[in-house]
């Protein structure tokens, strides 16, 4: 008897005629691993989903959780809870710490899980492309503590200038730098300059709030380099119609306590947000693979791993080519790539032939400006406009688990876009409070 | 010219006749110190806010965060937010560090800020009765860091017990015990046993969530001394059929890392919750005043500081007698003192005579026992069961602020009414994001 008994017992594992049940072991509960899971549901197999949040993410969303539109709930759907009526799956909270390719064994903290077929879908966190000195000074947005750290960020700089003594630096209190140009860049200046502009404006006696600099800094020569120019360029005019200054060709230098650098010239602001370059977990050291630069392991047209049919690995973490274009990481890949090795693994136990290599059918793109602009490069349509912001919305609705939070995230869209206001506009933060909070966990997690 | 000017300028302080506008500061934005805020509306003052956080909470529903049923946000509203439309109010979020009586000045990390009247309406902590060791292991719920953290505590005790490699482990970490049980504790007790119960039942594979023990622990002969003792017991079976264990005249004796000791008995858990006595903030200590023994400070009729006039205290800050009795820590005695303190504030302003002491109307009492029970002591009536829990649900709807707010919690009610779950299941907690926020914060806060 060893540690596996008590997640999985031999009666369990095997079925009535003494065959024993495969094991499927996906690790990290976000898009990839959530389809892959679900696609499992009738499969003959024994599923174990291991995360180490309790909650699956809306990441699409987490902006707005960091501009004060949403609380983190309202993005959030417990794990459990989302598979709990699947009966062949098992969830475990747990931090995965590596693989033993060999034994077929997913190492955690406190066990080890043996696996039949692994897929790891273990996502991506910030990359500061070899400068991780800036880290501690442009925080990036890839969970719900990062989004309310930035929360916290955005509206302590509002408070810390109504209390500032000069006109300079109330200025640089009030001077938001995000770097990099993406979706997230593009949506998190949107979201700030309508906060600045609209929500706050009537909320402090000594400062105007609409006198915030907010400044898009992107290397390329365009915003949203995934879109095709036209879109680019519309997305662009919204921003500085919000009031945003857009700053293309303008790679960043250097980034520290004081501010920004970008072409020779020094930025002073305290609110620089990273929104550029992402590197994949560390899942290519667990599998000893070959990754690409941003850390991404090569897999085989099957998704597997090479050399090892049995490991498959998708999403963010995966560096898939298709027409020798590296796939994007956004989430109708990982979703696509969870559903494709979910159906490989079934094909493959009930010894029928694999399907054809996977390929991702990119069903267009969408991102959003403000409160009412939105751009749409789908099929043969492109538009941008209100029509792009409703198409947005409806389609991050529609993928949002849960009617509760579809319900609440709608209502509050609505409230926002008629009162103009921000409804989660909570500064949490109790450094007393922090040290009995980490005892507590570390009490209760060293069980 | 020194700091005070930043925050007031002498054009702002003086009417038209070059008579200085009296200066009225509030210390702490809760139930008090925001009715007095409001009161002072259209009074010629100039009316400065103070508070920590920069958000007003709504402490009654507190414990509906601390066991997943709302967000953070949905039970709080940004100060500057409530206040905007008051043109001679303004906020200050800072740190209060004492007062100088003599000077007639408020002491915050930052600045002095003068006034002419002061209200103290700073609330209260925990208190565990001179058991100060007993803090990092039965956590209260005063703060928002506080409730999350609970929640936090309460989930990870299932994911726990879900990964326990045996039965006593398993039953140690699913053993709840409340203590105190006021209404605080019933509320607890009723929304952990639902949790237990009915949400989390089917989510996991190796422990029975409904097979946890919540224990509610009270020193008096009964539940709920503030009500009848008939609608006490009433709730005491309302708890019981929710698969409460209601222990009464078991004062508790010792609270450490294996759990409590009750009547010489121990009882192994890591789950304790205070949610018995409260002491009065640190305002005691600021005013050099006379306080009682839960650390509140006596005031005089008109709730002021015997010896200065000008300094009012309300809330649960202050020792206000009534009929040879105390008044009770909730919130509608906070309110009506801080509308008492502003119209006193208000008439002595204009020279007319003071209005008679203070005297509180109590319009009755109110706790509600999981989802669908209430009791009521209001006026002559006294009742229990599903008019009572719609009679809770609708005050307490009725006292929040926001139409967002209102709309946000009966949804959320609604639907945990209907569908026996709870929305705002998650665990948020990353120590490597911690010491970063913390560095974050301070590096902000330093300005």
């Amino acid at each position: 008897m060893n540690t596996q008994d008590a997640i999985q017992t031999e009666k369990e594992r095997q079925d009535g005629t003494g065959k024993s049940i495969p094991r499927v072991v996906i690790i990290g509960a976000g898009f990839g691993g959530i389809r892959a899971a679900r696609a499992l549901h009738n499969a003959p197999v024994q599923v174990t989903v291991i995360d180490r949040n309790n909650h699956h993410l809306f990441q699409p969303l987490l902006y707005q959780v960091a501009t004060a539109g949403l609380s983190p709930a309202d993005i959030s759907a417990p794990i459990r809870g989302i598979l709990k009526k699947q009966k062949n799956t098992e969830v475990v909270m747990a931090e995965v710490t590596g693989v033993d390719l060999e034994q077929r064994q997913v190492l955690t903290q406190k066990r080890e899980l043996p696996y039949d077929y692994l897929v790891v879908a273990t996502g991506a966190s910030h990359s500061y492309f070899g400068h991780n000195e800036w880290a501690p000074y442009a925080p990036g947005l890839k969970s719900i503590v990062d989004a309310t750290a930035l929360r916290r960020k955005i509206l302590l700089a509002f408070e810390a200038a109504e209390m500032a003594q000069d006109e300079e630096q109330r200025r640089n209190l009030l001077t938001f730098v995000l770097v990099g140009g993406g979706p997230t860049g593009v949506e998190m200046a949107g979201a700030i300059a309508e906060l600045a502009h609209k929500a706050l404006v009537s909320d402090f006696r000594h400062i105007d709030p609409a006198s915030a600099r907010i400044l898009l800094v992107e290397a390329l020569p365009r915003i949203l380099p995934a879109f095709p120019e036209k879109l680019s360029k519309k997305a662009q005019q919204a921003l500085e119609h919000l009031g945003v200054e857009v700053c293309t060709n303008s790679p960043v230098e250097q980034i520290d306590e004081d501010g920004v650098v970008i072409g020779g010239q020094r930025l002073v602001t305290r609110n620089v947000i990273w929104t550029a370059g992402v590197a994949a977990s560390p899942a290519g050291k667990w599998l000893n693979a070959e990754v690409d630069r941003a850390g991404r392991v090569k897999v085989d047209a099957d998704l597997s791993l090479p050399g090892h049919p049995e490991v498959f690995v998708v999403g963010d973490t995966a560096s898939c080519m298709q027409d020798d274009k590296p796939l994007p990481g956004v989430a109708p890949v990982a979703m696509q790539e969870g559903t494709y090795v979910a159906e490989v693994i079934a094909q493959r136990v009930a010894g029928k032939e694999q399907p054809r290599a996977f390929r991702y059918k990119n069903k267009g793109n969408l991102a959003t400006i403000g409160r009412s602009y939105g751009i749409a490069d789908v099929g043969k349509l492109r538009f941008g406009g209100f029509i792009g912001w409703i198409f947005w919305w409806a389609v991050h609705i529609f993928f949002l688990i849960g009617f509760r939070n579809r319900f609440l995230v709608m209502f509050q869209w609505a409230w926002a876009y008629f009162t103009y206001q921000r409804g989660a506009r909570l500064i949490t933060f109790d450094p007393a409070a922090l040290q009995k909070q980490k005892e507590l966990v570390e009490e209760l997690t060293s069980v």
